[in-house]
């Protein structure tokens, strides 16, 4: 299966790789083409917002960034592109990432995070697919189906412990 | 302007309507089309439910669902629809929204709600804009005047104080 | 020992089984009648809405509903029925469960949710027997009898470090 | 109307009467017999403690426990009852309640109190009714027919927008 | 070495025993005289109620209460007592006794509770040899020596790095 | 009526002196002897170490120390004397004052300060009377009057609402 | 008097200018050269990088960044320079300025930001010119001079009161 | 490499010793000259007043004052200097720092304590370097080689993994 567009994940430190994982764990099951990056906002700027201005004729629809602690960087991202920013909060060791939950998603009017749950990557590369299955139907059909999937898991759990 | 996809809003009371304004507004300012609905997971579970499953066929690209307090309502359109759905966590009586920001960024894995900021209801209807822009040259086109205009904007009010 | 009424019990995920594990062993040293059920309020919505609909005409006389993080599960359920319906907050990875606290706890005007705390599925056991007392003396009895014995064991613990 | 059962209510200050009042109205609306004491766990003991042994015997299906700041109250009842007891966090000059709340769930296993929302007066009588309507068919009807009410007011509200 | 009063300290729970051995251990490198008890708000009111309603005539000059999670003892306890009440935060599974120091600070004015911090079990013993030293001289002269000797600890641990 | 023993208050700002009223007219409702200073630990330090270091020999039961944000006070306090200090957390511009709450529960191991709840000038007067009580039946006997009387005007308040 | 530096102010939004003042103010009263930039890092991210990348050269000691909400501001600046940037978190809608708190102390290693209290913008001017002082006897001595006026003011509040 | 003025570093309790061990590694490498002590607000009060009455004189450019808890150490130091004092709050046993954090951020006005992150020792040697940097020619450009390394870095972890 191949979708009409990609999807772009850039991470703040290559320690939060592990996470990331389960992100392209999600896009390699529904076939979707991604590229992974190791960018720093504040190590790397030049490269951030090279990247992100890029995006949209690199044909990504949309880019999943993921960070911890005081993350900025889907914020800078979202500053160079007019795509859908994805933003990741990565736990690390303040109050179950709870700082960067609130960096990611209070964010200035003008610049919005489509941030989701605290280390949650596999819903990040869902919603990166969800918004490519806005104008490709085999994406959509793909996420139809995953849908009825966990739908039947749960009910199969349901059952087997009746 | 048209755009190739409309917006649909949802919020679960009546009061939430001076937030969601904020959101119509800058809809409006792009010409883009949109429809708002009043509507609640628990008490027209039914109803919320019928809108998600059309939403797709209806010509809709994103669904923003505002809601305050436990603010199960993103979650429950996000059940019925492969759609991404853009949570907009109301502030009301309790620790500034900490509550709805918290009920909709840590869904379960399989059901990601894209979440803004509390109250952020320009970056909702942003966001909604930029998942648009993802197959709509108009709305992309639009957004990069936005952010050239708050360029501007600011470096107008950066010369205004010197 | 036999009451009037059941309690049914439902859960997000078969991952929080251990915890449901803690309020059948009270119900079944109460000896009430259970059932437990594995569903999801957004991954089998419907299931849900069945469960909770026939629960009055099915005997039951609460349901215990537990969920982690944005726990939307107990508020689905209240959406459709009468019976209490008790919150049982399950901590997951997040401020130890805080998340699902507020989720189940900030209802909407409404649509109440009787939320015991965080993984206490001891109490939520508990509670559910005391809505059953209210019309059934063997389970007022057994509650009597409950208490007495948590007061000798307390004086036991007292006596033996003296 | 009349109920088969009673509602207690108690607060701890006469201080919180204006949100108890909102908890009578909606008891009232339902034609369900109460009365209302002001008692507190520290000054009055005693008399909390006589409330709640005698709840059962005087004809009560739950005692509503409305308290601020560190909450005892809710907790002293349920030690002298097995009648279900709903604690009612009231928010005073604290994190909005954060206090109460957490007083009042974060009970000792054996102790359940039922805990609503902050200052959710309205759905601690709810529920209250929701107790007595598990053996007594007038407050369930009652509470169908204000479930559909609250669904009708929501679907006007939606008309009324469009 | 004597002192003219002695401390009562009570936990709510035999689990919390060894956090109360800290206190212990403190109070008998001063030579105070002290008993400990297991005694709950919730399931022995009435042997609380007795231990405080005593405690003065028993010769106690301080009542530690020790508790977790709503941790209602200390109040419960300085409801029957003019002594000093001195509330011991424990930790246990919720934001590192969050629950537990709100629960004990924010007293309801006329019955305060001296809080030191969770599992501050060291300071608490140490609090109540304070409020003994204010009329006893060797308590005094004690803790005089105690400060002292800290001092030397952090000079010499100073020293040793250097 | 005349106690054995003085209270000390200290506050770090002339801006709370409105909140230190309240200590004070609850210090003299009793007839207790008292002064109050405004001095800084971190503007006037040796004044603090000063007042601290004469306390005891000044005839002081306790020292109330009154401060709001990162609140230093009642620990540059105790560092000096060993008479129990008394902290009163004042709510100044940040989370109703959870700052200044943590600033003086949190203490290192032999530093106690026996924290009442924020604002709570009230409870930080009584305390200091029960401190004092500890050895003046003056004082216990003005105390049992004043926990008489908190009952019968909570048992008045009952009765005015029936 | 001159300083041999001047400090560089930048703020996210106008709105925040009347904060920006307490702290031009404390410059002026120091005599300390000053400029003031309002600067987005999201808006105008090439600005503030040329801003930050030219201070050095500019003459500048330190630079104040201030901003709320997700506060990415002086981590931005301080990617761009090797000079201390001071980070000013804005009170705006959330919980007091949490979100923007967090956001400048948890930064990466390698990007410090110097963070001061919420609001606190004479700390934030008196931090900067601490840092002149370092290598500049006049802001020493002038320093010296503040420190003396608090301690006397404070002392003179003392005496007014008794 | 030698720096005009050294660092000197503070700590409150030996056992936090091994969080200062990051911050000498970072200083070293720098060839910052440094020295380290052990002394506590509270248990040596006149110690640290001596320390820090000194520094100027003694050749440092900032104090480094790391503390867990109440950490009042760096606002004492602060009381007694002009230099700069850099606040390294120490993650106990506390919801991560939060109590630390915020007694350093949050301190009086007059007071300033440049705080960096939890934990964050490298970050407060950086700021310590960055501070002798503003006067230091070697410094300054030991920190621009510092930061093109960690460019090359993050460039190479980006490279490693495509």
């Amino acid at each position: 299966m191949a979708f009409n567009k990609k999807v772009a994940i850039v991470m703040g430190s290559k320690s939060d790789f592990d996470i990331i994982k389960k992100a392209t764990n999600v896009l390699e099951s529904f076939g979707a083409e991604y590229k992974v990056h190791i960018l720093s906002a504040h190590r790397t700027p030049d490269e951030v917002a090279q990247l992100a201005t890029n995006a949209v004729e690199n044909g990504y629809a949309a880019i999943i960034a993921a960070a911890g602690k005081s993350a900025a960087l889907p914020g800078t991202v979202a500053a160079y592109t007019t795509l859908p920013v994805i933003g990741l909060p990565i736990i690390s060791s303040f109050m179950d990432g709870l700082d960067s939950l609130l960096s990611m998603t209070q964010m200035p009017q003008g610049i919005p995070v489509a941030t989701v749950g605290t280390n949650a990557a596999e819903n990040a590369a869902l919603l990166a697919i969800q918004i490519i299955a806005v104008s490709d139907d085999n994406a959509k059909n793909a996420l139809v189906k995953y849908k009825a999937d966990m739908r039947k898991k749960v009910l199969h759990d349901n059952e087997s412990i009746n």
